[in-house]
């Protein structure tokens, strides 16, 4: 069978499955997320000996330490998750709520329901611990998926999808509410992306590169999540002791993810007090720092940003750092160089508050808070499979309600139009 | 100016008004729909002479009638369009509006707020009354937006554009908040495309071939509108009465519309008493009838269907027949041949009313009423700029609150991820 063929076949089984799937309820689905998580662990030796020849060959093509460290499936990664099923158990079922309901004049009821997308192609790299979390997401939406994983994790994917199976098998549940793509080549892909009438969305995850490439490429519809270039702005009337807890927390806590700051704005009236000590407490913690010019006269060891810095994703102890003279300025940086992610703003000012928190562009826009809670779990969707940084149907995290949309239901007694 | 230079100057422009646009309050934004309406009426010399130039080309180009029809603007036209901006400011303004709120155990106070989708681009063919109809429903939900209409249209949609940027300018909004491509090379189209960093959503409205085209050939993210298959089933327990009422307006009361029914669906237990009565209804109102066999051993005036007639979207006094054994049947039916678009059932069945509405995959499910109700007006959404048969983002008839997103607000006092 051509490649073609037999994603083809996936995506018209899968949207098959996807009619059963529409129709069951939530007993059946968090019965089967119970056993897949129970086959976790029932199967751990067989997944333990399986994500191995990954980690041979990885180790082969002599990928680093910290790519062979996320590929690693120990009793440990897979105890959590395991957990990270029972969790999704735990989550309301978006499915059949009906969000609103409404009397039209001529006696019309109109109601919004809450109904799964159908079909979702989730494109992402390595860790295999996505497969999981994403497969129980999909699932308990009332979604069929087909994963596209990455290359180094295959046999540690295709052991997880069989034994994942076997739950959905038990539980009553098409087999192909879940299915990985068996091979590496990139016209898997190709095909996926060009199954309009099959699959309903494609998620990427990874490296700009990848998600570019999808959103090129695709005539499926894709929520894509480009980089975080996330500002933190300390107003002149911050306390600047909360403004120092944040912005360390922002910028230190986990500087390789998408919601740690990458440029500090400050106000002019406040840098002289706030900045050298900030600064210093950073590069203690072993942050560089890139300032622009009014920073480098107030913190003479900085270095000088570049034009190339304020639009970086550093995705690292990096941060670039810009005294502003009022708080249009600092939202006109973010407009020109943020990428709509997450922006925050440190202030006692409420009208300043007020005003950052419409005008600024961004899926999560906070007020004396860190820009590390834009995450589903942080915000209480419960669990998220992305954030989205486009607009359309999601904008930031999303959780299972991203996983669905709704139609309209209408009770008549006999309406015709006149 | 190349054609690819002038389409992106017109989205720079774009993107800029929509910044400005998304920070501006209802009064000044519905100030500036009364003027386009006032515009309209003062206008209407000038509008009328400008749409003699369209019609004039039309008849040499040999355009059938009631395309001319749909191109002219009378004075009569122009009353009910501006009627029509006047009815957008009697809307809400969904900009602004926070959906929900929550507060987080760490005492963050989470919510969702309305926010403009930004800059859309609106693809349509002919009726220049589209243009000001979308133009209406753009700036009331803060979006700025570059209109491309036909070609047949360009001196009409021209002379609207003038005079709504007239009015634009006088309420102090950015007349780039409408733009209207001035010219008919097929080059706009794909540089419009292509803009995916300026342009938000494009909307593309006319023809299956059209939006194929729109939906193969975006990088920008599209809401489309594919045909409508749609299918009346008449249940066993149906008041036959009442079914022949929603049939006949179902099929006859404008059959070229996306929300006719192209197929009825009847329980073989109520066949024999109620088809020979409503065929001849509808074909004494000039419709065509193409049975299944079980039909035609019925009404034996009657064509028999083809293959090709249950996936047609016929858009004509034309309907397809067929009799089924059981709902199941006819859900199965409607799930091979129908488009997602709108489905009706006839029943006085509880569970079957149920079990229809949530089985049925379509953009509005109805119980005992007419499928013609598919339309934002009808169901109580104001005002519709398109009816979508994608499900990500909306599924069904688009009003204002379609034409935005959420973005998360969160206010905190200081804090920090752990």
């Amino acid at each position: 069978m051509s490649v073609g063929t037999l994603i083809k076949k996936m995506a018209v089984d899968a949207k098959a499955a996807s009619r059963t799937l529409r129709q069951i309820g939530s007993p059946r689905k968090d019965h089967a997320l119970a056993l897949m998580a129970e086959n976790l662990i029932k199967g751990q030796d067989e997944i333990i000996h399986e994500n191995r020849k990954d980690l041979m060959k990885a180790e082969e093509s002599g990928l680093s330490a910290a790519f062979i460290d996320r590929l690693t499936l120990s009793e440990n990664v897979l105890q959590s998750m395991a957990q990270g099923l029972r969790d999704v158990i735990a989550l309301p079922d978006p499915v059949g709520q009906v969000t609103g309901m409404w009397r039209r004049p001529n006696g019309l009821l109109v109601g919004r329901m809450r109904i799964p997308l159908g079909v979702i192609g989730f494109i992402y790299e390595s860790r295999p611990n996505v497969t999981s979390d994403a497969a129980a997401l999909c699932l308990k939406s009332g979604n069929a998926v087909i994963l596209r994983g990455g290359s180094e994790a295959m046999h540690s994917n295709l052991i997880l999808e069989r034994l994942f199976r076997e739950a959905l098998a038990e539980s009553g549940l098409p087999p192909e509410t879940l299915q990985v793509v068996p091979t590496t080549d990139r016209e898997a892909v190709y095909a996926l992306l060009s199954l309009d009438d099959y699959v309903d969305l494609i998620i990427p995850r990874g490296g700009e590169s990848l998600i570019r490439f999808v959103a090129e490429n695709s005539k499926v519809p894709v929520l894509k999540h480009y980089k975080g270039v996330c500002h933190v702005y300390v107003d002149e009337s911050a306390d600047l002791h909360m403004a120092s807890e944040i912005c360390f927390n922002a910028k230190v806590q986990r500087p390789g993810v998408c919601n740690a700051m990458e440029t500090l704005l400050v106000h002019e009236h406040v840098a002289g007090d706030f900045l050298p000590a900030i600064l210093e407490r950073l590069q203690e913690a072993g942050v560089e720092i890139r300032g622009c010019e009014r920073t480098v006269a107030i913190a003479p060891e900085v270095t000088r940003a570049e034009a190339s810095d304020w639009p970086e994703e550093f995705l690292d102890l990096i941060l670039s750092v810009k005294i502003v003279s009022t708080m249009d300025e600092a939202t006109d940086h973010i407009e020109k160089y943020g990428s709509n992610h997450t922006e925050a703003i440190v202030t006692n000012d409420y009208n300043r508050a007020r005003l950052f928190l419409e005008q600024v562009d961004s899926s999560v826009v906070l007020v004396n808070a860190s820009t590390r809670f834009n995450d589903g779990n942080q915000l209480g969707l419960g669990a998220e499979i992305g954030i989205s940084t486009s607009k359309l149907h999601a904008f930031g995290p999303m959780g299972l309600e991203e996983l669905t949309t709704t139609k309209f239901i209408v009770y008549g007694n006999g309406q015709i139009r006149t």
